[in-house]
């Protein structure tokens, strides 16, 4: 594979972080670029994604600066649909394993984390969501993590572990700086609630996924926390 | 493949009828069961899906009645994924192509089908959602489609293809005798409107699914006629 591959992105985006750690854990060459969502450049939504969402990649095609993309690259966005093109691209880094069953469970545990946990959780930071909705979905994934294993599916790193860590990650800041739109404290509950040993299986598997090298060198987590702080600084008191 | 494989599905969801197309079309060996939705099994939320829903399907394990499934079998639910499970089952099907870039461009379609289509008809259908949506998905799933080729992504019949096939299956009965909670006519108005120029390529598209051996096999025009006529009596005049 010697095509080159541009992903834009944005520190912030859990969707374009997703992306960044499959490459990573692929150890897949690839050129980020950081595209600027609060000044969208017009070249990005005519040439690249017409959502104008990141992440999105360039794929082939000539070598070029990131913003002047080529119309002879493919154009891939949504991060569940790059997260299999990766897969696709790299068939034996393991992002999916070989075997029919295995990989419909890595698309299950996928599918949970977009349906039950990213919406769920984001609504929770930003005000608009519930705190048991949030539990509910922790609750629906740490149901497929399997006693014993350290990935979401199986014994290797593969793209539903990907998918969700991002999350995770933001979790984490919400739960230990009690950062968001909910009332004040909620975010300390609910870091207390995860530590009991009802989710203890759960806990484990993310502070695996946190202690991820691929994790440490892609997540910004002062960015992502002043982010948060000054985003949701009008709080329910 | 040698597995039994067991489709657990109901002829009038659309969801279980994509299955169904994409095995026909895989020429894939399998078992069709018919749960009763009205009366749900217990075995089949205990022992298949614990959602309910169908469709669903076990593979592997021994061959065993349908209606006493094995906890030797996997069980893998959500429409899309089984597709994708289909698809790796018969890599040489074609249900998807080879190269990575046309996989990703069946994953959006799948998903663009999902996300603008498939709620948006049935909301339409059971009165709940506009006509304005319906038109919309309608819109952006046309825009995929390229001039001159037959199928959703290519030359080939792909899980595309089969996802979106059931949901045209029944646009047609409802534009054909404006069947459906919406206010009377807005049905026929629906037909009107896609023999125009505005949607020739996407109603030409849709002609060529209806008319694939495979969905005249698996969908029950009259059976599904039937249901959504006495289902949905109830009436805006």
């Amino acid at each position: 594979m010697s095509e080159q591959l541009t992903l834009y992105l944005h520190k912030i985006s859990p969707y374009s972080e997703k992306i960044e750690l499959a490459l990573v854990e692929a150890n897949a060459p690839y050129r980020g670029y950081q595209v600027d969502l609060s000044n969208k450049p017009e070249w990005y939504t005519s040439r690249v994604n017409p959502v104008g969402k990141v992440p999105a990649v360039t794929y082939g095609g000539p070598n070029v600066d990131p913003d002047d993309p080529s119309p002879l690259s493919a154009k891939i966005a949504e991060s569940n649909i790059i997260l299999e093109f990766l897969a696709d691209l790299y068939p034996d880094s393991g992002l999916l394993p070989k075997d029919p069953v295995l990989r419909a469970k890595v698309r299950f545990f996928i599918d949970a984390t977009t349906k039950y946990l990213e919406g769920a959780s984001y609504d929770f930071i930003r005000g608009q969501g519930s705190y048991d909705s949030v539990l509910k979905g922790i609750e629906f994934i740490q149901g497929l993590l399997e006693e014993g294993k350290g990935f979401a599916v199986g014994d290797h790193y593969t793209i539903a572990d990907a998918c969700i860590s991002p999350h995770l990650a933001r979790l984490k800041i919400v739960t230990e700086t009690d950062t968001g739109k909910f009332p004040v404290g909620m975010g300390y509950k609910l870091g207390e609630e995860l530590k009991g040993p009802k989710f203890a299986k759960f806990t484990k598997y993310v502070q695996r996924m946190l202690d991820r090298p691929s994790l440490k060198q892609i997540h910004d987590e002062e960015y992502v926390t002043t982010f948060f702080k000054t985003r949701f600084t009008e709080r329910v008191q």
